[in-house]
């Protein structure tokens, strides 16, 4: 073919019509949810008070290899799908680097992300089982959205527990949801007795994601017809955001391509694990053997200096546990810091990757982050989330390692959403007032007091 | 061809190369600027002081029916275009109408609107005409974000004079232009001597997209190898943009439709001119004829209710002199108008056509702009920016219509961009704070008292 586009659309009908369970081609099982009523392995059943039930089954089945996409699914797909395959020539040209860069960007829909593709999913399936309304939490906004936008296509109310200080720090957020008849609430908030409870004891609190996530969850619990919905972390979460590597897999395949590395940025996991699928699939199953890069904040290093255990997926501690890379619930983020990925777990699925040895893991300090955001923006001409620009820095990186030796590797990396609601941020960063912040052992170790002690069971 | 797709993306070979000039089929030409110096038709070279030497030629020539879009900057166009063609098949649903809706979204860029596409251009022959430096206003700060960008991009550096309320109550868009290296001035300011006496005059202003214009021009004629850029009203700015109505043209073609209607939101009328270019040129040559309906907003109803007369282009009165419809340049809008389009004049071109009786226009109430845009927001997953919704709103109006009369009429509107920077104005209209301002005949008097008077030209 010609000169390979800046940017690549897959047709409509090259787009996937099923979703891919990484699980069904994993060696060993992730370790299962432990229910922490019964402190046994959680079934199918134990999950359907808090998700419907066919996200239940998605969540525990890991031997289907592939779910077809519903059809109403893909049809609010295909309203924004497909996201581009773009070739950063640009961004090549000015690291000087002989390594072809090519990244997903799954910025251009109203949610700003690629939380839309499993918003999506969650919502249709709670429709169809005749629920009434759903809840979940968000912290930068993005999840809430996505899940408003999602919520408002289908037709369902939708609460949002929004993490206080981002409630306050960013109206602008607020009001996007607002436009998607999301309800807002900030969190901690009078209406769950949670946050009752956590108002009671420290009234000044900010709130935090695992907070709001317990506020979400008990209310989805307690009313009638009404469920929690969740964007990250979570197996059928990971399988909605296969989309991400399908498409991309099949993009670089018409146009001859094949990644030598890939590259993602690391929160709860949802957008790493929906990128790498198909290529994790290649390497488990003998196909192909690229190196896969998850990219996380050094401020809240769960892959790179957390504990692999069993944790509570909220500070409330009412959800089920899962075996995870985690710092803890107990573990809070600097205030200061600025980037996005505050998530103290890490997708169970990924976790057992990484402990298992199929994926590598890096960490990094903001100002590098948003260095490289402003610098991939000039040049590429698209302003990332900060999120993002940590898979960026990265593949910066290995672009100029690449530069050094001479290799000309493929590097394919994730930019799962654009920053026009992080501009607090890039003024910090720009005006020098951008601090990093790297936690000390001692802090770590407060987060790891707060892991759960299980009977019989021992890391 | 099977079902049309939600979005359409031309080919990277079927990207238009060249612009097309909408004068060289006008029956008659637009009357010519008048240099307010002598009072005579300015000539070529009188624009060299304000504008580089080849944007003074686009700007004078109505004749070359077509320019060759120079090689570096169809590069950067192939960065973020094609934007995508759109089927609103959601909102014909919702609105249970026989009519086709057709869109062209051109908010899939960091700068969140078309006006990328004219950016691109100028700075690309400023840069080649070996000049080192620019100026220029903006409003909502689409424009100064756009031109940021593309200084950036060709390493130039750039004044923003940003009108002194958005700098005030938009620090996320002056941070994106800072981003990109902009240097962003709040107007009036000290550094001009129409800044210098505005202020003196009233400190206490706000400023105006008039008066920002008029300090942009001031310094790029006194400070050497400087030159102003403007984004909208001009003649070279209607040619640049004409990539937005060929992309849809070509795009129609391949899909084997043809718009019964083209409707475009009118403030300078940037977009507008170059949506509907190839199809003007279908009507002024006999080969098709679709209605053509400019939106404007009652709050500033420059084609509605304006003068077809001689007026400046700036509020500082240094500008060559056009021939438009216009408002005079000392209309000020209500404060109370959040929906974009602020300026009191409109394109030459724009305005000679619509006195000629090609082209229709309406103007529409803030409130209802608003509505249509949180209604197509929920249907359509894209936050419209407020000027974009004008169109909206006349498309759903056009599209109501063809419900009653059960016409299956194929409309086509420009989206030009995305509201992200306009939650403010959302926030007001969802919490019942927005209220709508139509001007007085009394207030318009005012802005038609500014008019000048040119010696041997009588309306």
């Amino acid at each position: 073919m010609a000169k390979i586009p800046y940017r690549f659309y897959l047709s409509e009908e090259d787009l996937p019509k099923q979703w891919y369970n990484l699980r069904a081609d994993m060696k060993e099982q992730p370790d299962p949810l432990i229910n922490p009523g019964t402190m046994q392995p959680a079934v199918e059943s134990d999950l359907y008070p808090v998700f419907c039930e066919k996200l239940a089954h998605q969540e525990m089945d890991g031997e289907t290899r592939y779910f077809d996409i519903p059809e109403p699914v893909q049809e609010m797909y295909r309203i924004y799908r497909p996201s581009p395959l773009i070739r950063a020539y640009n961004l090549e040209k000015a690291l000087d680097t002989p390594a072809k860069i090519y990244y997903k960007f799954e910025g251009n829909n109203t949610s700003g992300s690629h939380k839309l593709n499993s918003a999506i999913a969650q919502v249709y399936y709670a429709k169809e089982q005749g629920l009434t309304s759903l809840t979940t939490e968000t912290g930068a906004g993005q999840w809430g959205t996505a899940l408003s936008e999602a919520s408002s296509y289908f037709d369902i109310p939708l609460t949002v527990y929004m993490v206080k200080v981002s409630y306050e720090q960013k109206p602008f957020r607020k009001a996007v949801m607002q436009v998607f008849d999301g309800k807002v609430m900030p969190s901690p908030s009078e209406t769950t007795d949670i946050g009752r409870k956590i108002l009671a004891e420290n009234p000044g609190t900010t709130g935090s994601l695992g907070c709001a996530i317990s506020e979400a969850v008990e209310t989805a619990v307690k009313t009638e017809g009404c469920r929690y919905v969740l964007g990250s972390v979570l197996n059928q979460v990971l399988l909605h955001q296969s989309i991400i590597g399908l498409e991309s897999k099949t993009a670089m395949e018409i146009l001859g391509e094949y990644p030598d590395i890939v590259i993602g940025c690391a929160g709860g996991g949802s957008n790493l694990g929906g990128l790498i699928a198909p290529f994790m699939q290649d390497k488990l199953t003998g196909k192909a053997d690229p190196r896969i890069i998850a990219v996380e904040p050094a401020s809240c290093p769960s892959l790179t200096r957390g504990r692999y255990a069993y944790d509570f997926c909220d500070t409330g501690k009412i959800t089920p546990m899962a075996k995870m890379y985690t710092l803890g619930s107990g573990f809070i983020p600097s205030a200061n810091h600025a980037g996005g990925l505050r998530y103290h777990g890490m997708s169970p699925i990924l976790s057992k990757l990484y402990h298992d040895g199929y994926m590598e893991a890096t960490s990094v300090e903001q100002t590098r982050v948003f260095e490289a955001a402003v610098y991939f923006a000039k040049k590429e001409t698209i302003l990332p989330a900060p999120e993002s620009a940590h898979a960026i820095r990265a593949a910066m990186d290995e672009a100029l390692r690449c530069k050094e030796t001479g290799e000309a590797k493929t590097i394919l990396f994730g930019l799962t959403g654009t920053g026009y609601f992080d501009m607090t941020a890039y003024s910090a960063y720009l005006e020098g007032r951008m601090n990093d912040y790297i936690p000390s052992d001692e802090d770590l170790q407060k987060g790891f007091d707060s892991l759960p002690k299980i009977p019989g069971i021992e890391e």
